[in-house]
């Protein structure tokens, strides 16, 4: 069980993980650190945490349960800092979007430091196009999913620590490795964030007054911030950049098989329209089973209020 | 002013048509035309129409102002059935996603009928990836934005009607030509759907299970009807081609950036790091401009009731 939680960063994840920690009694006391006034202003506001504080070093003295919560360029730098103050026994565990690299370089802290603490990575798999602390409550973390990264030397209580936290927060946990979480994540957010991103781009200003729901939804993420999303894509890029040549040569066999469909009554536009069809036909049965079939079957369990229908699995640490 | 409309065709968008129609009082009374006695009883139970019939004829004989709501491919087809057994000086429209093809089938069987209707192609630019007329109340189209499509041989007084038609809705029309209609859809919808159903194939079952909103936003538009769909594109495969070539280049070119990334410290990796940095931002730049900004000065048109607000341009017809 949680006491004493801290949470490092104050923006839009830190603020989810703290709105729903209070709201599930999931730690006797939040207390945030943050860099700027004005934050613990909104924090307090908002009631994601019971105090919040400039000072790093006095928080996290009181804490046996620490979350990284800043973009994932400082965690390296928190993780110093945090190191030269934390207790004994007391359990770290991050937000970032990518994993590998952040995993490395707080064990490698960690290590290094000779403290007897404990850090597991995780990432919650939630999240909004939006920053800041305001914006925090509109980040569901409840029946989402929560990856964690545990590696070779990750302490087994420590992990079971940093599970029982995220599940009490009514997420369902998955644990795997840094290495394949970053594998997984490239294609099911990175990918889908830096596609946004260009379809923004291949718009033109009557493209932009022209269109509807379809184009906002699929470029609701080109509204992340950059500065933050540039880091997490620069620390899975040898993953992105696999997944986006296999992506490309996807495009250029969908664009030779459009080119077909401008020569219609021809043998190549016939199967070139079987092959295009297929595409789509192959994607919207994905589309069923995934968001609408997997959909209900979850609600089912949420209503049910059934906590085994947690998604863990039972790989080995490796 | 409409008196009776003449609906054919009652799935998604033909009984958004009619339930916008029947809300706005814009016709004195709407008749629907199902090819299936299910569907006459569902858009009667949801007030999509004021009446409904599998007889075509009948109810074609009758309007003064017909809109065919078909899917694309039928949209032909249709036609000509209803110039067997249309009213003289009827106006037509239709709802189609794709205009040169279809504004062309049109144009052409009136010109051989010899009949004095008139037909006007548009595209309200608003929908949902669902299917059917039991989802008809999800689809907004007041505030949203109308293409009306005219050709040099366009009756202007049918394109007023129709205008107006679109506007008694609450739409923002914006007039311009087939030709221009599909190269600017091209990229602002038909390109966003194809991409979705791409993003959704390169999934692995272990990449859905860890994904969040990011993902169930950018691949919405993959439960969209594949049957629907392949015709749209198939009919703007042209522009569609070209626009998916371009869009190959810019994958490429990130992917070169992403592998200059993955060897850091580099020269190459810095001015990767840059480049890639400079296509989030201007992406994210637009994001704000289009969805942000506009849109809260769209909200305050809406609240003022500004009807004047319509981005309707002057394009000459050519």
């Amino acid at each position: 069980v949680v006491h004493r939680l801290c949470i490092v960063g104050l923006g839009l994840m830190g603020g989810a993980v703290g709105l729903a920690v209070r709201k599930a009694g999931a730690a006797t006391r939040v207390t945030g650190v943050a860099d700027q006034p004005a934050t613990i202003e909104k924090a307090k506001a908002i009631g994601a945490v019971d105090e919040a504080t400039l000072d790093l070093a006095a928080a996290v003295r009181e804490a046996d349960f620490i979350v990284l919560a800043t973009p994932v360029r400082f965690i390296p730098e928190i993780a110093r800092a945090v190191l030269l103050h934390v207790r004994d026994d007391a359990v770290l565990t991050d937000i970032g979007s990518s994993k590998v690299s952040v995993v490395a370089a707080v064990d490698d802290l960690i290590a290094k430091s000779k403290k007897p603490v404990f850090f597991v990575g995780s990432h919650p798999i939630s999240g909004s196009e939006k920053s800041g602390i305001e914006c925090a409550g509109e980040v569901v973390l409840a029946g989402a999913t929560c990856a964690i990264t545990p590696t070779t030397t990750t302490n087994n209580d420590a992990y079971r620590r940093v599970e029982e936290f995220w599940k009490a927060l009514g997420m369902k946990t998955v644990r795997l490795s840094p290495d394949d979480h970053d594998a997984t994540l490239a294609r099911s957010s990175h990918l889908p964030h830096l596609i946004s991103y260009l379809l923004l781009n291949a718009q033109t200003p009557r493209s932009l007054q022209l269109s509807g729901p379809g184009l906002r939804d699929t470029t609701r993420l080109a509204g992340s911030d950059p500065a933050l999303w540039v880091d997490i894509v620069a620390q899975n890029a040898g993953e992105l950049t696999r997944v986006f040549k296999d992506f490309g040569q996807e495009i250029v066999a969908l664009a030779e098989e459009l080119e077909a469909l401008t020569r219609p009554g021809t043998p190549g536009a016939e199967s070139a329209r079987e092959r295009l069809f297929r595409t789509m036909a192959d994607a919207h049965t994905r589309y069923e089973a995934h968001y609408l079939g997997a959909g209900k079957r979850r609600t089912k369990a949420e209503v049910s209020g059934d906590e085994d229908g947690s998604e863990e699995e039972d790989e080995k640490l490796e």
